[in-house]
């Protein structure tokens, strides 16, 4: 495998935490393969995380009426983003893969993290209304999120009181990764960290560590090809009909809550809490 | 009806935006019929997102492993938190209804009010273990999402490319407010403004006037009832098999995407971003 570059994007207030553990097997076991490891640390970084008028040097196009889409897509085109926004740009072009590290909160990435997203995946860097999905930008990249939970994992089973993980993570993957691009990998969940003795958690760091040596050469997960899709809209960017009865018995499925990634098989593992701390 | 006290938590940087005049509409209605209407200004207040020990006075609890849900949960049984904290759960603590106004930034709410929802949703104010979904604290509070998409509505159908509104929503609708209890009313949902004319912008300004005469009183979204639930360990978390079958007719449904809420009528409304800023 010739040498990759690897993003890990990583929120925790806490080195000792972890998070922190799970980043730094990453950054060992992926060196360790030769690849360059990039990691951006939010909260040392005390990263921004409000998109506002800051993240635009020079004028406006239109400070009556401010539209941060607007103005950040103009700026881009120009190379006016903030410094802070420019360097993290140019370490997304960079990887080949993206890690985003996290304690899940509130059932999605924290905020701070969410102005990532927000302030660096700009209109014309992260996609156009022409580039997005199969056709994204980062089409060539892969992503992966990788988070501990508070809650144990059959409460993410569809039976489950959360709910199905892959309906809490549909945002997340299809809505912000998938329509850059981005390949997305399997996540990478450790449930319930909290209340794991000290062996479990060396055990889910071992297995992480195992996972990623493949990482990089791992297929992605199946969401529904955006060429089933009319993207005009007259069609109302639906399913094509004449693609339905086709598809319709593929792992995906074409139901509510469908063209959903595949479903993840359960493991096992304890405590009601949404959010995720270690 | 009795007078009640309103909280909007408001986020968009334009003072000329459409979220601006949605929030307005709705002081205006509110007040008019009686209400005590408070406003939470996201962006002007420069409101802090991120979670950090910056939220505590005095001494962490366990400074070496700072876990962020564990030393507010500890700060606010000491009233340790911070005053903007403190301040936002008065608000919370006095209203009756809270509505959301924001642009949909990447599937959900902008980072900014995830910080909200993060440093104000405390463990003990908001949640415990035991007191979560029909037993939620905030079970006598209602609260509604309102906000601006940059896509048609035709692209959040099940069939759509975005996927079901109500799979977007589940993470917040049912992870964020149903987990603290919050009775949910159908959201309010203003399709693709960007491509609207002024008189499309009024007439949905007009709809949500009208809306917000019967807001108070509005039904909220059937979810399944957290008694269908094996709260244990042991079982998981999971619904009750001697309830599924029972329950298996009702409109919220029990298999994958499952216990969403109703879906929404469609109407009828164009682009591919999936940011929104009017």
């Amino acid at each position: 495998m010739a040498p990759k570059t690897v993003l890990i994007v990583y929120a925790h207030q806490s080195p000792s935490s972890f998070n922190a553990a799970a980043r730094d097997v990453a950054v060992q076991t992926l060196t360790a393969q030769g690849c360059k490891v990039i990691v951006t640390d939010l909260y040392t970084m005390n990263f921004r995380s409000a998109a506002t008028a800051a993240d635009i040097k020079g004028n406006l196009k239109n400070p009556e009426h401010f539209l941060y889409s607007d103005e950040t897509f103009i700026a881009w085109k120009e190379d006016r983003l903030s410094d802070d926004i420019k360097e993290e740009q140019r370490k997304v072009t960079e990887a080949d893969i993206i890690i985003f590290q996290f304690p899940l909160y509130w059932f999605t990435v924290p905020a701070i993290m969410k102005g990532w997203m927000e302030r660096v995946l700009t209109q014309g860097f992260a996609y156009t209304p022409e580039s997005i999905y199969d056709n994204g930008i980062f089409k060539d990249k892969k992503t992966v999120l990788s988070f501990t939970t508070g809650g144990v994992e059959s409460m993410y089973l569809p039976d489950g009181l959360y709910g199905d993980i892959n309906v809490v993570l549909w945002p997340l993957q299809n809505g912000v990764l998938r329509f850059c691009g981005f390949q997305v990998l399997a996540p990478q969940i450790f449930w319930c960290v909290a209340d794991a003795p000290p062996s479990e958690r060396t055990a889910m760091l071992e297995a992480w560590r195992a996972r990623l040596k493949g990482l990089l050469d791992e297929q992605p997960l199946s969401f529904a090809p955006t060429k089933l899709f009319d993207l005009s809209l007259q069609a109302g960017f639906r399913l094509r009909s004449d693609m339905k009865e086709a598809y319709a018995s593929q792992p995906y499925g074409l139901t509510t809550g469908q063209h959903l990634g595949k479903l993840l098989p359960p493991n096992n593992q304890t405590k009601a809490s949404p959010n995720e701390n270690h």
